[in-house]
């Protein structure tokens, strides 16, 4: 059995591998493949109604606020949220914990005036900054709370009274948070929601529209929420991907549910980590994601051979980032803790194999 | 077995789907499937460059033009071709032969100015302009080759040395086209190239950067080019499915052989809608499609009998846009003849039906 610790596109429920390959042959009883069916067609359109009610009810949306399916992946979100909330004259303030939060704010300076209100950069963005002040006439405050990179993840919603906007690409539906507390999510569904090509965004209906700004169609999340997610021709087969793991994240008992399970992978791997002398953690410890696990060895020149020694036990996708090195285990939903143990039993054979 | 003449997301080989659902299971000796594996990996990244390779090869793409891959459909290209290739203070030139025109236009208002050549409105776009004068200090001139709805397609590409954009949406590799004559190709894949939630972008790179507009980095051909179509996460199940149905494509010949079919399906079903005294062709004749074979019944009341009764013999999809009414037939390279001999025959047994 393949244990698949990749960081995106990753890993997905192995019944819903099955079912979606199964779809790809036909669709639901009307004799055509997935592939093929029209987006027009009632049977699709229930697929949308359901992906979006499920996100709705796993999420515990409140009234309100819209759900739309979209194509683009958090880098077009990077471009749309400033398009749709950032008025000419306006500021709008992002807190800078890695390369995409950067990246994100890189985009909005191109549509008009940015604040960072903090930065770890300086530290290799290990640990997230908390002393910061929001300004108050901020159009909003964006920040990214899972940096798949560097392994950290931001916990407790930044409490302020400006609107909040969250990348939640990399930890979302990974534990319960109020969507009350912020004005626009968005995440690229590779992670916990489908497989790419899907872009999810929960946006409280009331920020929208007082940019100023005429917007593409495509660019305005206005156009996208009364195009009922179809505006135009939908990714089709992503969709159905994510309705099918919603499905399945609900019959496992919810959000609420496979946070404990992700608390607990997390846990019994950080614990191997700070236990075994030949590894140690990267990050701040009360900033560690238990999305993405980063890790490096006392001895670099033991991450190769520790690399091979768990390749050849079919532990996969764990090198770590370039800009951090050593490992990274991303343990989304879907990774069983089986495979956690997997891992823990490497580093552990590899500490007994070495410690002679 | 289904007949599936629907206008698009639309029938792809059968092969195709058993290649693709074996991949849902299992990618290419990897232990993974298709949809967890990274975007990274080199396995997909050989997924990528053979899909732009195959594109290039088949479409005798010139040097110094790029392919790219991206998200969000035509809809999408109608915002970025002007935010591309329209400076301010110049004009663009479009030609208005159905609504996706109307509609590629009406977002290049959004971004600058704009000039209608010519439009078939007044007639619901049953024939093509032809007697226009594109203006010499046009920024590009755009065009629809194939009107999807109304059935209609534009086969000779007008002369101007202004340069030419595109929307092949739904003829794209259907019949031969010189790509030298065109500065910019655009084309959702989900007819001829593959499922949705992809698009294809054809650009000659010497038209880039010229427009002086500073754009986010989704929204900007160059930035997608030097990314090699993954600037960020592509939909990865997409692009598999497309190189497998160019791989296909190829393997029938390329696109010179797949238009001696499609040429021969079409000719057959005109020669029935014109010789079966009960149905009648929508459209200027010269002007008629290849992909979309819109038609109506002499006696209206017959239209739901008729659909009902190819319903029966497991035709489906025939049902006209609301635009136009009656019935479109949509016959994409992966329709096989037998499927348009299975709709003649339909007609001739319920012209045989009501004879009496």
């Amino acid at each position: 059995m393949t244990h698949n610790f990749g960081a995106g596109p990753c890993i997905l429920p192995q019944e819903v591998f099955k079912q979606a390959s199964q779809a790809v042959l036909e669709f639901n009883g009307t004799g055509l493949s997935i592939l093929e069916i029209s987006h027009r067609t009632p049977e699709f359109e229930q697929v949308v109604d359901e992906t979006i009610r499920l996100i709705k009810e796993l999420m515990n949306v409140p009234e309100g606020y819209s759900v739309v399916l979209l194509q683009g992946g958090a880098s077009m979100q990077f471009s749309m949220v400033p398009m749709n909330l950032l008025a000419d004259g306006q500021t709008a303030s992002y807190l800078d914990t890695g390369v995409w939060a950067s990246k994100a704010l890189k985009e909005a300076k191109i549509v008009g005036n940015v604040n960072i209100v903090a930065s770890s950069k300086e530290a290799n963005y290990t640990y997230i900054p908390k002393d910061f002040t929001i300004p108050a006439d901020s159009a909003y405050f964006h920040y990214t709370s899972n940096n798949t990179i560097y392994g950290t993840e931001l916990f407790e919603t930044p409490h302020t009274e400006v609107p909040v906007v969250c990348d939640m690409s990399s930890d979302i539906m990974s534990r319960v948070v109020n969507v009350a507390d912020f004005s626009l999510i968005y995440a690229g569904a590779q992670k916990n929601i489908g497989p790419a090509g899907l872009t999810v965004v929960i946006v409280k209906d009331s920020i929208l529209g007082k940019s100023g700004r005429k917007l593409g169609s495509m660019l305005d999340y206005q156009v996208q929420i009364e195009g009922g997610s179809m505006y135009n021709t939908p990714p089709v087969f992503a969709i159905y991907v994510a309705m099918l793991n919603l499905r399945w994240l609900k019959s496992k008992g919810g959000i609420a549910d496979i946070e404990r399970e992700n608390l607990a992978k997390a846990e019994a791997l950080y614990k191997e980590i700070d236990r075994n002398p030949l590894f140690k953690g990267t990050c701040n410890v009360e900033d560690r994601s238990r999305m993405n696990i980063c890790f490096v060895m006392e001895n670099p020149e033991l991450e190769k051979p520790f690399l091979k020694f768990a390749e050849d036990r079919e532990i996969i996708g764990i090198k770590g980032h370039r800009s951090v090195g050593g490992f990274r285990a991303s343990m989304y939903n879907a990774l069983p803790i089986t495979s956690v143990h997997a891992l823990i039993d490497a580093m552990q054979d590899f500490e007994e194999k070495h410690r002679n």
